[in-house]
């Protein structure tokens, strides 16, 4: 463990990630940290929802006056929608957020950082989409938020599949992307945006035998660190970056956005 | 500040602290170190419940699958029973509960702590209830548990009084106590378990200018430190125990407690 974290009063402010499941979030670790460099009093905490519980979960996250904001992931992502009053003009396009936060009227607003943070984990690691294609696996919150950030940034052709076909070509539609097959051949980027490797018996995602050494390789899985399609990408020579990256490339963008409410109240932590 | 907590990750179970208003709390500070110091990764964090929330928050809590346990402060404890699947005999004897967990059957288990540790910040300051009268102001959840716990604890006589009369008849019935009035005159121990003194401009819960010094004073109220009755009570040469001493007194029951499943379950953090 190692970091520790201020102390947790009655004047807190808490923040949960929901998912589902919940031990393999990055976040609480990346987002206390700078929570408490910023010297707010707010914590997040992990909040263990399964999808058939989410709308009564938050009516009772509502309840709690206290709370700032939620992360929230997998397989939360688009289904939080229902719940948000005003979502960000990215989140209207992308059709999925990984961030909500109460307004002063009541109301929720949410955003969807994990595009952004896949770009930063990529560009991180040496690889800049622009002028490049990818294929992107996997349509949901995730896939979609990369894919459209893909096509922002300039790449060239971004192919999206799922084996929910029509989830898939819904999304391709709606950015302007192209709907194909899990065969990563003649892609400089091929990206898993399903949350395939994170159980052992998993199968991979994509046809891993096709990868040739020049293609960039991109992951969501948090954990295991590197997922199964990782260390296979990385035994054929390609390079990579993983979710434990992206989740980091992304921490101050979702700290500026979960604690915007709390820093305009002054809600501050005591010197 | 000061203290330091573990960092929080994916497998941190969670405990809320629910109460209206909730910035005076103190279990947060003494149950996380117990935490901490038991090597158990878990977190206890102030949730602001309003009591026309209350039904809503549980059903939400009762979809958080890691959420451990609730502590239950003011007004929420004797409100909670009508959630409560499992309360102890103490909590049946008393009507009110300050601990609620969750049980292996999915039902939630509850218990009361507040009247062990008013015995417990009464007798470290110096007063042994046995053999002695008391007066209780404050027939809630709070003073139903010190009623409770002086008898048990061998008072030889205790009366309990409340604005809400009838309130305070039904628990006098229910105990073997008897009903009576805000004067302290007479009694060997006083007890303020109103919330009042929590405001500034709340009026005192009794005539603290008929205390002499030979009064033991006890205080519930967490938040000032040392409440204006207590103040009173100090100008008048009496001893007296406060709301955080009592606090204290019982940290390590509520952290039994609450901890119970996961101890039993293993949930510990890695070394």
């Amino acid at each position: 463990m190692g970091a520790t974290l201020p102390a947790i009063d009655g004047s807190t402010q808490v923040l949960g990630i929901i998912g589902d499941p919940i031990a393999q979030v990055r976040a609480p670790g990346a987002l206390n940290a700078l929570f408490a460099a910023r010297g707010l009093n707010a914590v997040l905490v992990p909040m263990h929802v399964a999808p058939a519980d989410l709308d009564t979960f938050v009516a009772g996250a509502r309840a709690v006056r206290n709370l700032l904001a939620l992360v929230v992931t997998v397989p939360h992502k688009v289904a939080i929608l229902r719940h948000v009053d005003h979502p960000s003009p990215r989140v209207q396009r992308v059709g999925s957020a990984n961030l909500v936060r109460r307004e002063p009227d009541g109301g929720w607003a949410a955003e969807m950082t994990d595009g952004l943070g896949f770009l930063g984990a990529a560009r991180a690691a040496g690889f800049e989409p622009a002028g490049h294609s990818a294929l992107v696996v996997g349509s949901g919150g995730a896939g979609a938020a990369i894919a459209a950030a893909l096509l922002e940034a300039g790449a060239t052709r971004v192919v999206v599949t799922d084996i929910e076909a029509e989830r898939a070509r819904a999304l391709a539609a709606r950015l302007g992307a192209e709907v194909g097959h899990p065969d990563p051949r003649g892609f400089d980027l091929v990206v898993n945006a399903t949350p395939m490797g994170m159980r052992a018996d998993d199968p991979l995602p994509l046809d891993a035998g096709a990868l040739s050494p020049a293609q960039f390789v991109g992951e969501v899985i948090t954990k295991p660190e590197l997922s199964p399609l990782l260390v296979a990408a990385k035994a054929r020579g390609c390079r990579f970056s993983t979710g434990p990256q992206m989740v980091a490339a992304q921490a101050t963008l979702m700290a500026d956005f979960v604690t915007a409410r709390a820093l305009n109240a002054g809600e501050t932590r005591p010197a």
